[in-house]
């Protein structure tokens, strides 16, 4: 790695922000990582763990060691090297070190990962800003973007924004439990470096606290502070030594949106494929409707993002073969299905089978709407509005055939 | 319609050649569109079947009124207008006309569908040579292409090329039972309209005979006799109104080289996919390798057929909908997961279970590699690579994963 000769080496710590089911495996991942390039990164993983009190499950292992009192989560993990609680039954290297206290788990780390639920994002970014390196740089796992009438605008854009940091996404047809369990699958991580950032022959960054040009190819009102010669350079080489594994394929690309949108619209193509498999077509109609919701997000795409969007995108990972997931096993499908298979709304189906909890495709379908009717282009997408049309009760799923005709 | 105001308006007669169970799906469809279209086509659609005798099956109503005896196949289709051999339980319309004589069949047919098993072509097409129109155009329903150490020949082109005419190609992620059964699905038909075909203005044919640009750009050896002025020309148009049926949605392209390729290489995937899922890996690894296939799909066209080839075709239903349903479904698929699971070879499996039947995939995936191997490019294609070396053990299956690293 080129390095500039007049400053010692630095490692980069790496700090995960949040131990969900996802984060949890995420961590364990990148943590063999770390073990294994220790001239890149520093080996202990700190996990920020919104701390909770668990008692260990009688069939554990450590049951006998732990009994049956109630434990700090933390000190369970820390001991035990297991998330009982999120990812039960799945050893943790022993460099995975949760971490109760948020600003001490982003102290000094170089590179933060988010991997939180959507609603928390906020928050947390308020309590972490100016808590955090100038030159850090970020990665979200968490999917979607947060459309409004007036604008798109991507959470790992917000998080960027926010904390005055550069944040790519990691996204990908990704079942945790599967990951957690080294089952093999693929993942797309799309960071586009910063200028500031590029390293030249000899190791000299680019222009210091040039403004960034980021995702959108628009000028970004962020400075960003370069990350410091005597750290490894935070490029598509370093990403990839940090989140592959045998058994966790990445591919690194530089479409930020592309990967961002990809992973938020397929939720609204995800609830017209339960719609048409409840009412009773089979995989090749249901082909049918992930094809077309995946030409509309690729126009989507290519309509309001043309500076940055790459069609080849869409055939990484975060593009179909996350559809096809997310068509056929993920919650946005299998209750859409149920609902017509009981002739419910779906507003029924979120009182009596999620217990008032939301879910996602609808408000991303509602927002997406509200974005294109703003615009007047609501009917260039055929599917997203039939999608609305259907949840509102005013368009009735045998009719989405209809759609398709004459294209 | 523009037509030429000096001769009398004249309709396109169509026959189709096959009459099996998607044979007699097509014939079935494209009825119900020339009834609907009496001013294009002739009521009538003529439906080539290999006579045999059959037996009335028990269950039939048709039993009591027929009885036990054995009945000419034809006989049986004209008098009760049901194939109850091959697409037993679907009503045909009455203006299917089956017909035991091949030659008869095709006489003054200007619409010939080619949709019988890949192997009678060749015999198919010396039998009628000089006994159809010579401005007749086709349209093969046959998936595949066959491919030597020489070359690559799609089976529109051989049809083509042997009977001096132009043919287009049906496919899709089509199920003949599905579709017959009126379950919605939706098709993409690749026909590349000949300059000579083109209609002006005032509908003056384009250059009489003229040596036609065929799929690859090559300038063919065939002088094509233009489609006379009389006739509704042959177009995206014409060809719509034929095909597509409320519940069978079909859209038109030009590429006949990308939607071809696409119905041969992915059953190459499809064997792959059987693999990974019988080594018991899921929908999320099955997602990367079709994933991979994919794009190994569209480097194969890219890289020999330059001229013609256009990146969209890969996302209609005869590329990424007909990869989904044949990598979840279908034939190869099913076999190959069944041989990884019982721990034996493919042609094990052929003997035990086919009765000697060859699976399409394992010849296609030969094919191909012998044309790549001949030009020393098989390295830049992994996965088609890996499935010959699966099939020939001589590569493991649990290696699959290590092809997609640092990729």
């Amino acid at each position: 790695m080129a390095r500039s000769t007049d400053s010692a080496p630095r490692k980069h710590k790496v700090t995960v922000i949040g131990s969900g089911n996802w984060g949890t495996t995420v961590a364990k991942l990148v943590a063999e990582n770390t073990r294994e390039h220790p001239d890149v990164f520093e080996e202990d993983v700190q996990m920020w763990v919104y701390e909770e009190n668990v008692t260990i499950p009688a069939d554990s292992p450590h049951r006998a060691a732990a009994g049956d009192q109630p434990l700090k989560l933390t000190e369970v993990i820390n001991k035990y090297h297991e998330n009982v609680k999120y990812l039960p039954k799945v050893p943790l290297p022993p460099n995975v070190v949760a971490n109760p206290s948020l600003l001490d788990a982003v102290r000094d780390s170089s590179i933060l990962i988010f991997n939180l639920p959507h609603e928390f994002i906020g928050n947390i970014c308020k309590q972490i800003k100016g808590h955090i390196l100038p030159f850090a740089r970020g990665i979200s796992c968490i999917k979607g973007v947060t459309v409004t009438e007036d604008k798109v605008e991507l959470i790992c854009e917000y998080i960027g924004e926010t904390l005055g940091i550069y944040c790519g996404a990691l996204s990908g047809a990704n079942i945790a439990n599967e990951i957690a369990n080294e089952l093999w699958c693929e993942t797309t991580i799309a960071y586009n470096v910063p200028p500031c950032d590029s390293r030249g022959e000899n190791g000299e960054s680019g222009v210091n606290g040039e403004h960034y040009r980021d995702a959108r190819g628009a000028i970004s009102k962020t400075q960003l502070a370069p990350v410091p010669q005597e750290y490894p350079p935070v490029d598509h080489d370093v990403l990839h030594k940090l989140f592959n594994r045998p058994y966790f394929t990445v591919s690194m690309v530089s479409d930020v949106v592309g990967v961002s949108l990809a992973g938020a619209l397929k939720n609204i193509v995800a609830l017209a494929c339960g719609f048409i498999e409840g009412h009773g077509w089979n995989m090749t109609a249901k082909t049918a409707v992930m094809r077309r919701g995946m030409l509309e997000t690729i126009q989507f795409c290519q309509e309001f993002f043309p500076e940055t969007v790459d069609e080849m995108t869409f055939w990484e990972s975060a593009g179909w073969s996350d559809m096809i997931v997310s068509c056929t096993s993920a919650r946005n499908w299998r209750y859409s299905k149920m609902a017509v298979e009981r002739g419910v709304s779906l507003q029924e189906i979120e009182r009596t089978e999620l217990n008032g909890q939301k879910l996602q495709g609808i408000s991303t379908t509602k927002e997406v709407m509200s974005f294109l009717k703003a615009r007047g282009v609501q009917d260039k997408y055929p599917l997203f509005k039939a999608v609305e049309g259907i949840v509102d009760g005013t368009f009735e799923v045998k009719e989405i055939p209809v759609l398709f005709r004459q294209q």
